[in-house]
């Protein structure tokens, strides 16, 4: 035996859980007196937040719920959906953030696959959560959060609640870090939604990492585009925290609101999907786009195109591209600076960025891997193997899905589905996206579940769903359609449909009708359906 | 059973030991061609680095080291002492790196008691060496490094060495991150030196840590100032390697060749004790002072006077003052900046930057106890407690010494020995030091060694060893001594003592001669001669 091996273990002072709720306790107890939320004119300090996030701990207590349970909310970027990240973990219970986009259906589905406990929800979104509720059927406390005027649909609201928790409930990190803290419903590729569930490490390391590659500092001013319901904001909610920066909420992700914010509290550092960036340069002239600060861009979803590099950065704004999925808390991997790229034309520095890069710095590996022999292929810029990753920042595991969970961890890797080129200095690039996902606007569409829903219209006999490039949404569903013979319907009663079944920026904005491209085992070809969306898309943008 | 209990575990996709180990690999990877090393002429990138590590590991491996074994090192800031931050911990052996201004004796212990079976050893310490390792005795694999012209002692030289090692060795992660990473001796304040453990997850996340509060990034230069064999040079022996950063190398610590450095290599960042900030503010007038570059200085060890503040600040510096042991990987707690510190005049500036301040951003909790309750101290500035920590980033323990690692670890704290204030804003301030320990020119003294050393003299009754003020060295040992009855001895001959028995910083620089104050139980009032060595110093300061 070693003599390392005797005498030198774990204790409470040389060992604690990693956890994000550590971020929390250190900023109130290091800056309480500054600003951790910024909301319009409602601001809170850091020993305010801490308060509410305890109270809201205690009340949630009171109301039954402990260790292993899931709180669900469904809210804009408010105050309210950076407490929850930290007032539901403090009692080892799990936070499901929901997405707002969703239609009642889906919100019901994800209620129940997560055997809800207690729904904080927002006035805004309290039409589609009561269909939601009223298809899940069975009782749970529902919290309006009437941060705006609405109708309200649950039993009190947010303030009146939290009022009774205990401003001193303690934070009680978890017993073991590889302990759930999120749960977060992915459209994926197939029909029902996967519930990615993350723990309190890899929220640690993962904000950690975040907070390290933007350089992340107790100035930092951080203003929420990211919708907190994707993978609790790429874990920005925590690393805001751990630096001591400042949370800027915002309910409507447009640029008036955005400039303001950007001017009237400093901003530093804001995450955004494409079509944020397409607003803020094709923002109204009446926005005040002048700022004296560097504002630090991470973007993720589709690689940003040179003229919005170069439109950004005569902006004042300097973009950094990132790639991720819900499954990787987020970032995994980042297009990361490399000497030379400074002295770059803009059509190079284009094609650079555009790349997915590398792993992150807490990413173990982050490769391509021939499907053949699970091993990376040569970083010759192009064979083509799946994107695969090894992280302390991989979720768990798909919630009571362990056939997907063992298929997406198969060899040791994280499948990401997306297909990717190694170039020769190692970094990534996407070819191919996993085939079946639309990236809107930067939500994630399964055609597979558009496909499905056209499907049960009585005059479809095939349908096929594939991504049209689209100017502001990056990408919009096209829908493919061969009707039964002898049958008849236009394309509006179709969009009319999918409108009843599907949540609007699920449905099809462009409808094709005729035979399907088949393969000559009978498989439709989906490929040369992306061909004439794409060719389409051209015509109508010339 | 919670839902979160089943079908979520580990799997090596998503999980991954943390070591810094890592971070080589991925800088390899990354930065490959990139400058990893300077160290004068000789530089490498990072796959030079990689390499280089990776040979080493293949040929101690071959010299039979393996998994929990201690490889020791005496050396200076060179490329080789950097090298062996990873090369021995690619096998799961445990580096040991040496003080190079102990004497033999002191060496012979650490050989003997880490059991160190390959020692690598700088020419330039061959004298010091060998008489530890005749002292020691057994034979152990002794590799010479001969960065520069001087004495060899060992069997093969470091070049020889490696270039027998495979460059494809794989690095290979410890199967458990609470697994011994290094072993570091420390005076401490009793007479042996203790072996501080430290390991895989501590270094991961203190260099984290560092590089998150000092925003290092792949643009880092950072200057090797700060001994490596200090507690792996604070961490930064990997949060450089982990951004990707240059590590600038450094044989002597002097005014002209870090001047040097920052014009020549760009210095971005430099740790270093108060000595230092010495050196450069009274560098001599042919030194090139100008850089245009912001250096960060983190300075530890003893605040920074206000004048050592102002002129650092005039000669384009920006110091960070910290606070750490090595039980604790260097860094604990930092002076971080508030709103308001940089509108503050110099001497409330100053008087704000001498505190410890605050637990790093990755240390749980760091805070001053009171002695008798165990319970944080109020923070009223005034009450004195015991400066006690939490954190991931504490040692694992004293090697072989469960009775002082219990000790340490009483209550769940690892307990400091300083004394310590919280101020209202919880910034923590010493206000007086274990008192046993004396701190000169960066380097720990334990006074009692001093005073065992003095008690050995034949002449000697009583010796008490307290520091004292110095201007150059922040403090010196005083020696306050009570000869036998009729016995007659100078404070020459003493020193002459000293010197045959002990390493020459550890010799007290003044010795009086008289009885000593004593409480009524017999006890020395050491806190009476502080006063005295105190009042002298400021005598001959005037």
């Amino acid at each position: 035996m070693s003599i390392y091996e005797t005498g030198l273990d774990r204790n409470p002072a040389n060992y604690v859980p990693l956890s994000p709720l550590s971020f929390l306790k250190r900023a109130a107890y290091i800056y309480g007196n500054r600003t951790a939320i910024i909301h319009g004119r409602r601001q809170y300090t850091y020993s305010q937040f801490d308060e509410r996030c305890r109270r809201l701990a205690s009340a949630l207590a009171r109301a039954g719920v402990g260790k292993g349970d899931t709180v669900a909310i469904m809210a804009p970027n408010i105050p309210e959906m950076i407490e929850a990240h930290y007032g539901v973990p403090m009692l080892g219970a799990v936070l499901c953030s929901i997405n707002t986009r969703l239609d009642g259906s889906a919100v019901a589905f994800i209620l129940r696959h997560s055997e809800t406990k207690v729904l904080l929800t927002d006035t805004e979104h309290a039409r589609v959560m009561r269909q939601g509720l009223d298809e899940l059927g069975s009782k749970i406390l529902v919290i309006d959060i009437a941060d705006i005027e609405g109708e309200r649909i649950g039993e009190t609201d947010y303030e009146s609640f939290i009022a009774q928790g205990d401003p001193s409930h303690p934070i009680r990190l978890p017993d073991d870090e590889w302990h759930a803290i999120g749960l977060n419903y992915t459209s994926g590729t197939t029909g029902d939604p996967k519930g990615v569930v993350v723990h309190h490490r890899g929220a640690y390391l993962n904000a950690a990492a975040n907070a390290l590659s933007f350089q992340l500092t107790p100035q930092s001013v951080y203003l929420w585009t990211l919708p907190m319901f994707h993978c609790n904001g790429w874990t920005y909610s925590w690393a805001v925290t751990m630096v001591g920066g400042t949370h800027v909420c915002l309910r409507r992700v447009e640029a008036g609101p955005i400039y303001a914010a950007i001017a009237d509290c400093g901003v530093t550092h804001l995450c955004a999907a494409p079509v944020v960036l397409g607003m803020l340069i094709h923002a109204p002239e009446e926005a005040p786009r002048s700022f004296r600060q560097k504002v630090q861009i991470a973007t993720g979803g589709a690689a940003p195109p040179s003229t919005v590099i170069a439109e950004t950065a005569r902006l004042g704004f300097q973009i950094t591209h990132l790639y991720g999925l819900t499954e990787t808390y987020g970032p995994a991997t980042i297009c990361l600076w490399q000497p030379g790229l400074d002295e770059m034309t803009l059509e190079q520095k284009a094609a650079f960025m555009a790349r997915q890069g590398v792993g992150h710095v807490m990413a173990e590996e982050a490769t391509s891997l021939d499907p053949d022999t699970m091993e990376p292929v040569p970083a010759n810029a192009s064979k083509i193997g799946e994107l695969a990753i090894r992280s302390n920042t991989v979720m768990m595991g798909y919630l009571k899905n362990p056939e997907a969970t063992r298929a997406a961890f198969e060899g040791g890797y994280f499948h990401t589905g997306d297909l990717a080129v190694r170039h020769p200095d190692n970094y990534l690039e996407i070819k191919d996206r996993a085939k079946d996902v639309i990236i809107s606007g930067g939500e994630n569409i399964s055609s597979l579940e558009v496909e499905e829903t056209l499907y049960k219209h009585p005059a479809v006999m095939e349908a096929a769903v594939v991504a049209r490039p689209d100017v502001k949404w990056g990408e919009t569903p096209q829908a493919f359609i061969t009707l039964k013979p002898g049958a008849e319907v236009t394309a509006a009663e179709i969009t009319a449909w999918c409108r009843q079944h599907l949540a609007s920026f699920k449905c099809p904005r462009h409808i094709s009708f005729g035979p399907l491209p088949k393969t000559s085992t009978g498989k439709i070809q989906k490929f040369e359906l992306r061909e004439v969306a794409r060719a389409e898309a051209r015509v109508v943008a010339s």
